[in-house]
């Protein structure tokens, strides 16, 4: 008899038969004997939809009242869920981010969860009721309606968890799980089964985004464990765990890319202090995300620096780029778009030395050139031509031997 | 400097365009210097839409989930609405019913105003900011979302103008104001400048639907002034105002007429107590609204009884009344479904004698056969062949002048 906290998104809300299965489904881990409470978004497609008839009405659209129109979404799905469980016989009760209390502060579109009011949940839960909460909004201290950002309704369901005291967090997708690489291009990618949650971070921050990573750093502040599986069968997911639960022998865990890379040099910067400083705050002040940066040893007084940044604003920190580099005194801009960074992630090789050379070797021997490295404690990055992108994945798969379980990995190397 | 209450129903809204149009007009009357409330349905065809959705989902939709569903429709309304004020450089922000506490019973679909907040309001007009208010929502003793029917955008309009104190309430429509017949088979119908709200009410049950029944009861008891006019336009419409001051000569004030009707004629009806009563009762029970009731002096202990039902529900009015007539020992049930109602309304045949005639005399003329006659103190209304019902709306505008102003029609007439 456990309490169960269900997250579906967008995709799995997107249509009336979507939302009968989700109701099915519910309704079933009640049937179980389980406490349950559903978490939703906007049926998908609805919030871009609304964010469309914004923009036709306002060219700078204020905060507040988009706040007020995309919350819509969510009061559409708790309804028509609520509906199709109670057509099924169970007692639903459906609550809008006020109604619980999801308080938040009051940075309109990407609000910060201060406290939730669980109250009201459990009186519906005690009287054997399926609690149905909308996702992704919340309410501030003047009781205006405020939204936590793109991917808010995993935060959501976290945050009802932890207040509830809640035994498992199950966030469901469209794939099964979390895999060691992209299934789409690795075929002998594996579900990984326990996965902890730095890895996990890394991971979606690599562009695998099965959780938003608010969300994953919710759950493990407040030890919620999380559960992400499959939306169209029962089988188990993977679980995003603390660090000491997850340590199963693997030195890397996964292999991801990010495709949404662009690469820029500036030659001969000035080696003179502030110069460097210089050069990012224009990006930093236009909100461009600067990733991997390399700068090496000057020579006569002079260096190379290179970075990247999102492919999509390239265009943007190429003129911010140009603009700084003939003020500070540097010489040419070189760009290049067709770059992408792969990675291998582990919580492992922090104890295992010779994780970045075997990266390497195997690049090497796959006849990749690697452009630019950056390592972490958990991570090993690396900058390549992106049409080698999909081999790189699956050679470094290959290399780490990671379409076998853990267990049998440390059995046939010890 | 007035409090100006306007209210812009779905069609107003319909489009972005026209909710741009909308925007415009409440900034325009802030120009001049009024604080202004904006009331607003949700877009044409919403609350169809969601409807469905509802219907999707459940045979039976629960009445609570589906005021959370429809209270969207009005949110999404106010948020774009407050959107293009803002766009156009006007401070604007906008209520949802709960954060004006449009306090109402839990009569979810059909609930009743109980009281409303007026302090969030007041404190957005006294920074000069125009406020846009959901309409049709309301929020319970619990904290549930309600709405208060059909229509019901015009009572919340009416309600926050009561509880503001305001100057007027402008109810925007797409029709120049109210008519002494429908301009659309009486090209004669004149706008009626000021009309009182016992005639409104008469005209609005008769199929006039400019104004929502319940919204001028409403009006009325907290004596708003009512100001029906074009959202399309700048010029005057028409007031609604109390008897008194509407009082200006005329006996008819404007010719109504309904199709939507069916006769039933229930034969050689037994003439003993209880047994009418016994006919009726199972309409009642199906929530079937009988209107004009005919009950003939009683022949040889037997008596005809005829009797108008809305046309929609003429074949479960026809059943139950066959049941219910052999039941009670009657003759046969015959039925007529091409009917209509005509009537004459008017405050000021209360004082004239002569209207009855004037009108029977009317349709006598033009060789339109009366089949029931049914009268009130400001009505008179007759059941006709439906093929005759735009001629008789013709005919009675002619015969009682109603293509003059009151003033003249007086002046002609002493």
């Amino acid at each position: 008899m456990a309490l169960i906290v269900q997250k579906f998104g967008g995709t799995s809300v997107g249509s009336v038969d979507r939302i009968r299965n989700v109701a099915r489904r519910a309704v079933a881990t009640r049937k179980q004997g389980h406490s349950v409470v559903v978490v939703v978004s906007a049926m998908a497609g609805e919030t871009d939809r609304l964010l469309k008839l914004a923009a036709q009405v306002s060219t700078t659209p204020d905060e507040r009242e988009v706040d007020v129109l995309l919350a819509t979404g969510e009061q559409v799905s708790i309804a028509l869920l609520a509906l199709a469980i109670r057509d099924m016989g169970h007692e639903a009760r459906s609550f809008l981010g006020h109604q619980v209390q999801i308080r938040t502060d009051s940075a309109h579109g990407s609000a910060r969860i201060q406290g939730i009011d669980a109250q009201p949940v459990l009186d519906t839960l005690a009287v054997g009721g399926i609690v149905v909460i909308a996702g992704f909004q919340g309410v501030d201290e003047h009781g205006a309606i405020t939204t936590l950002g793109r991917g808010g309704s995993d935060l959501s369901a976290v945050a009802v968890a932890a207040a509830l005291h809640a035994d498992v967090c199950e966030i469901y997708t469209d794939v099964d799980g979390i895999y060691t690489a992209d299934p789409n291009i690795c075929e002998k990618a594996r579900k990984i089964d326990r996965i902890c949650a730095d890895e996990m971070l890394e991971l979606a921050s690599l562009g695998a985004k099965v959780l938003q990573t608010r969300s994953v750093e919710f759950a493990m502040k407040y030890k919620v464990p999380l559960h992400c599986r499959s939306s169209f069968h029962d089988g188990e997911g993977s679980w995003v765990v603390p660090e000491v639960e997850a340590m199963e022998g693997a030195v890397v865990t996964g292999v991801a890319y990010d495709r949404n890379t662009a690469k820029l040099t500036v030659m001969h910067v000035p080696d003179v202090p502030g110069t460097v400083a210089g050069m990012f705050r224009p990006l930093a002040d236009a909100d461009i995300n600067v990733d991997v940066i390399i700068q090496n040893t000057a020579q006569d007084g002079r260096t190379d620096v290179t970075f990247t940044v999102p492919r999509s604003q390239a265009q943007k920190a190429i003129a911010l780029t140009e603009a700084a580099a003939r003020q500070l005194g540097c010489g040419k801009v070189l760009a290049d778009s067709h770059v992408a960074k792969v990675s291998v992630v582990g919580a492992g090789m922090r104890s295992q030395p010779g994780v970045a050379l075997r990266m390497f070797t195997a690049m090497g021997e796959a006849g990749i050139n690697i452009q630019l490295i950056s390592t972490s404690e958990i991570k090993i990055s690396c900058v390549i031509d992106d049409r080698f992108t999909e081999l790189a994945v699956r050679v470094l798969h290959d290399a780490f031997e990671l379409d076998r379980p853990p267990g049998q990995l440390r059995e046939s190397q010890d």
